[in-house]
């Protein structure tokens, strides 16, 4: 007891090979939540049902107080409030948005974090100004390489206290594919206190990292960013001490609406005998979703689904669906998406110390049970 | 392997000593969701903010093609159409809203079910048709005792199959302490499809379970109704066996908004020395919260807060405050509401087999460190 934060500050550790979930990683999972997957039905996910993952606490923030301030290696030092952003020329992107950790709580061994299983997704459309339009309006100064974000909220993580802080290359920030937002609105509402009120970054593509809610502060740098957010954590490493290589854009997955009804806990699914309806959503930061499979046996056999896709929404989503003729007894469903790049889903985990991109295929437990059984 | 629904849907049970949080809880964990606690700050709940629990999925529903049916035991069965609820004089309450296995988690030995520790409630305005108005409109018929309400939302529990369904005795149902709503307005937008879209049952002062959600049928019986979530869940029992008590009214319970800031994983506060506002909120169903106390030793001594009564709000959490003179080392802090009928929150565990009605003091680390440190 030397009253320093690391007391109560650890550093990152990978679970037990039998230890259950603790009570820590319960503490994030009762106050995150991920998307129910029988919300997938809908094109936009209603925000309250669309994942979150907070670091710390959700900032209580006054929009008529709020100001964006653009500095560092800039001509001209830009403050903003939120009507001179909403003078600014808007622009609206239906984005899916994925959690870098999501799968993260399969893995075996588990990396101790916020434990997601499958379900950290959702798509909104989000309304706001290019960044481009600011860094243009502020001037790029020569040596500037990076953009740096800073969010209101504020914590301790594995002992640095930190406001939230990440940065992106200068060609993303200012990039038209994707075309990154500091945005205000979601779904033509004014941005919920979890999603970021009343002001955060959307960057197509990538994982929800680099979408700094409660945004105040860009700073453009020249050199790269070294903070704990981009440096130490979200890096892809399979011991502590390599240095590793950034989480950036989501891998290629594809979840289903589980069909027919839930046992309550056990979360199994009930069907009747006959044809059922197989749908979901696929999506890749990386490319276009080119193709769709599902499988009824675990995995050994494979059937091309039939792809819808959203070609006015290239960072959202694609529906799929297909018709399974199910026979009574318990069935393992699974379904994997490949992009246009090539990358598909892995059948077994691609373990990294992190727990990030994981995109193992989902895998759902369904008894075909008849009627009164 | 007999292709029945007991093979994937077990009976309840208590978990293993010290059996960490299962699979199959963490499942449930990341699907429903608490109120974070920051959030404690605003009067009403954003909704995607508001706890959630759904037994089996998220019905989607069709507001245009929604039905109420009032049958069983009155003069004239009812259907009413949305229109048709929306014509008749509409109230609105302010409610805080709890879930009846608030605090399981906590529990040793744990009940397996799903896992909240503090964080299951939320308050917000519903506006709806008193259910007083709509018996009144169909006619009670002689011998009806309770009125038995059904959702839309189908699933298994402990292998039995069924719709969610609830009673309430006639009494309860027809009163006006509390007065039962049939709501399709959440804080004056039409119910979120997790929140009961688009009509929902509202009784203040009583557990979430009662609330029922995706109402779709009201039938009033001459017995007491023994169905699944009546006779055989949300009792109050030490033992499988024995019939116990049923769930209804909410105990009082005070919660704290966590102060400070915290550290990302093991959600421990930090806070400088000094004077440190604690604030948060407090309420009973069965009755007003008269006295709010903190304790900054764990619960060795106790100085009363300044409690905020929402007199015109009977059903809704009152707010408290106090002021914490913070000197560094590791505090705990907890606080404890008691109501106008003499209820109050214990300082050990009052264990049931369900974890139900869970009203266990909160209690916050808090690391009072200078800064720097």
């Amino acid at each position: 007891m030397d009253g320093s934060l690391r007391e109560i500050s650890a550093p990152g550790r990978v679970a037990d090979p039998h230890e259950g979930i603790s009570a820590s990683e319960l503490a994030l999972a009762t106050r995150n939540h991920g998307l129910p997957l029988e919300a997938l039905h809908y094109d936009l996910t209603p925000p309250g049902l669309h994942y979150v993952l907070v670091h710390y606490d959700i900032p209580v923030l006054d929009a008529d107080a709020w100001r964006l301030t653009l500095g560092g290696l800039v001509r001209s030092r830009l403050t903003l409030d939120l009507a001179d952003l909403r003078a600014l020329p808007a622009v609206t992107h239906r984005v899916t948005m994925e959690c870098a950790g999501n799968g993260r709580a399969r893995l075996q061994p588990r990396p101790v974090s916020q434990p997601w299983l499958v379900e950290a997704v959702g798509t909104a459309e989000w309304t706001g100004v290019p960044l481009r339009v600011l860094l243009d309006e502020a001037g790029i100064a020569p040596g500037a390489v990076e953009a740096v974000f800073t969010g209101a909220d504020h914590g301790v993580e594995r002992g640095v206290e930190q406001d939230y802080r990440r940065s992106l290359p200068l060609d993303v920030a200012r990039g038209t594919r994707p075309e990154v937002l500091v945005a205000y609105a979601m779904n033509g509402a004014p941005l919920p206190p979890q999603h970021g009120h009343p002001v955060r970054l959307v960057v197509p593509g990538w994982y929800g990292m680099a979408h700094v809610k409660w945004l105040r502060d860009i700073t453009l740098v020249d050199t790269p960013f070294t903070g704990f957010q981009q440096a130490v954590s979200y890096r892809y490493r399979q011991t502590p001490d390599e240095p590793g290589e950034p989480v950036d854009t989501i891998a290629p997955r594809a979840l289903m609406i589980p069909p027919g009804f839930p046992d309550f806990m056990s979360r199994t699914r009930v069907v009747r005998p006959g044809p059922v309806r197989l749908a979901g959503r696929a999506w890749s930061g990386r490319g276009p979703v080119t193709r769709v499979e599902v499988s009824v046996d675990g995995g050994a056999f494979w059937t091309e689904a039939e792809l819808v896709r959203e070609t006015a929404h290239p960072w959202a989503w694609s529906g799929w669906h297909a018709t399974w003729e199910a026979t009574p007894g318990l069935r393992h469903l699974t379904v994997r998406a490949t992009d246009a790049e090539g990358n598909t889903q892995p059948l077994t985990e691609p373990w990294n110390r992190g727990g990030f991109g994981n995109n193992l295929v989902q895998r759902v437990e369904v008894l075909c049970a008849p009627e009164g059984t």
